[in-house]
């Protein structure tokens, strides 16, 4: 398979840092959409991908799946979109397209194994996959997004990850007007799930530990902070909330937030991968019918109905732009929780 | 407020057997049902009450809460019933009947607390409510049901908490034909979960920890039996079900269950209150947004839809019936899981 060279910014081992690196990219074939990508958001999965935090890093890697570009090429089979249109891509840029969630438009939980942005195996060039730290990508035409013309392209990259993460599982609650949504935690998913809810119709309350919080979630949307430290103010909330959020991505006590779900309500966890400790209570989940579930991203079309109501909506993240340089003073930055809301790399740092 | 004088067998402390004792039941007033008692099932829930094992028995208490027998005596009010009819009684006999719960024919969730038959604050009298280990019992119109003319009456008092409390997880997760249902563990609850799932056309698959269940597992109606500690045969049904029905009343590792999930798949939790142990694992749950959840009997209306179906169906408890006089022992047997599988006791003997 014919191949081009491109430009990119990945690491060899979990304890080096990023570097600039040249990587090959497949040339497009009938089915593909290159892109030249503008923007790419920086996700905390890129950060413990880069560092191997979850132990599954092939190296080198080159990470990145909050990616906003131009498209460059078309294959003869494409229909989806031209050169010249901007285009996006998510997590996701492969499935096998025929296990039964593939047809119901999940691919996010293809039996057959998904093929993520980065670090998935590539079965079009060997190796794994090569993320949008990047100056191109090319794509399947079905993993392809199209963004709304109206929306900033910076602000639109975080969307494609942290955006879709929160948008599908206030879909699949059916969260809408009058629903009542509480999120755990304001990073580059919780404030994302405050716009999201708040545009869907819901009244939406943050559950904060700290109270510096407070001013920037109610310029987001959010109705009420609570602080969850706070006794009374949890105890005020007790059996109010339809579908909580839980955003936070590390290991965390739910039993306070599970018990502020009202009947039927049920927590969705989207951030943190591991054991529930302390010990999840399943009295006041008998007593009041509640659930604690998972959720992870979201399937294409899904992705595409959320970038077309953000675009109806107005909605995009609240970014911090940095060269690709910056990236890992950036991390150092995540860790610390030192970014309102996410890290936006301007690819043109890159390429000069 | 007048009141009769009945036989009934409690007990007045956490290590006294229970005995024959006398308590008063109110005069039925314009919404009352009088009921004289014909049998009454045995649950797990009046041996952990009797012997205070969750902490908050009043004694003396009177205990059993899968009640059916005869109409002697209707207030003025009463519509629902005449003197004759045969009526049953279950786990609730009280609500606030104003909260959004009730309103939604949920009483078993009523946000102002609803009355439990037995050791809940009882309205009329003071003390607590005495439940069906007793020759008769005076119920608010609302919180009795209508038994179907056809069923075995004595087979029929385990629908009265066993029934509902897995045919309303059944019916809130929507299982039909073509659902894939398991059901762990294979006691009163268990039995009653099989039974019912492939009343609804489900396919029924018991998860057993002993090889010793299968015969009379598929004779109950499932499908299959997985033994559970078989690592090969837990791998077999790896992502395979809708809805898991957990009985199991005491702690036990739920993660084995959850990856036999599908896709969109809940297990809920009826029996065991208290933490889960081990540690709840996240990671499957994310991965194919699959939900635990609890569940806890059911409502009235709910409670009569169980049981019209089962008069459709032909569906009863297997039962063991036994003298009032040998619940002692009963309760031995039951500790060791040594009943098929439910005790109901045949109230003419303490009339007798």
């Amino acid at each position: 398979m014919e191949t081009t060279n491109v430009k990119a910014y990945g690491t060899e081992a979990a304890d080096a840092p990023l570097k600039q690196m040249d990587i090959q990219r497949r040339n497009a074939s009938a089915k593909d959409i290159e892109i030249d990508i503008l923007y790419c958001g920086v996700c905390h999965s890129d950060l413990h991908t880069a560092r191997n935090d979850w132990g599954f890093t092939t190296y080198p890697t080159v990470v990145g799946h909050e990616i906003v570009g131009k498209v460059t090429k078309v294959g003869s089979e494409v229909t989806k979109l031209k050169v010249g249109d901007f285009a996006a891509v998510g997590c996701l840029v492969g499935s096998c397209h025929t296990c039964d969630n593939c047809k119901h438009d999940l691919e996010q939980y293809c039996s057959n194994g998904w093929i993520g942005t980065y670090n998935s195996p590539d079965k079009y060039l060997g190796g794994m996959t090569y993320g949008g730290y990047s100056e191109k990508i090319v794509v399947e035409e079905h993993f392809v997004l199209k963004v709304p013309a109206n929306l900033n392209l910076a602000a639109t990259a975080p969307l494609l990850c942290a955006g879709i993460t929160t948008w599908s599982p206030l879909r699949h609650w059916k969260v809408g007007k009058g629903s009542k949504v509480a999120v755990v935690g304001l990073g580059g998913l919780g404030h994302m799930a405050i716009k999201l809810a708040k545009g869907l119709g819901a009244e939406v309350t943050l559950f904060s530990r700290t109270p510096g919080k407070e001013k920037d979630a109610l310029e987001l949307g959010a109705d009420a902070v609570i602080i969850s430290t706070e006794t009374s103010q949890m105890a005020a909330v007790g059996g109010k909330f339809d579908l909580i959020i839980d955003t936070v991505p590390y290991v965390h006590d739910i039993n306070p937030y599970v018990a502020t779900l009202n009947t039927n309500g049920t927590l969705v966890l989207v951030g943190y991968l591991g054991g529930l400790e302390p010990f999840l209570n399943t009295v006041p989940m008998i007593m009041g019918r509640k659930s604690v579930a998972g959720s992870l991203i979201g399937g294409i079309a899904e992705t595409q109905e959320m970038l077309d109501f953000c675009g109806e909506h107005n909605i995009v993240s609240e970014i911090e732009i940095i060269k690709m340089q910056e990236i890992n003073e950036a991390y150092e930055r995540m860790l610390k929780s030192d970014v309102r809301y996410r890290f936006v790399i301007d690819m043109a740092s890159l390429k000069a």
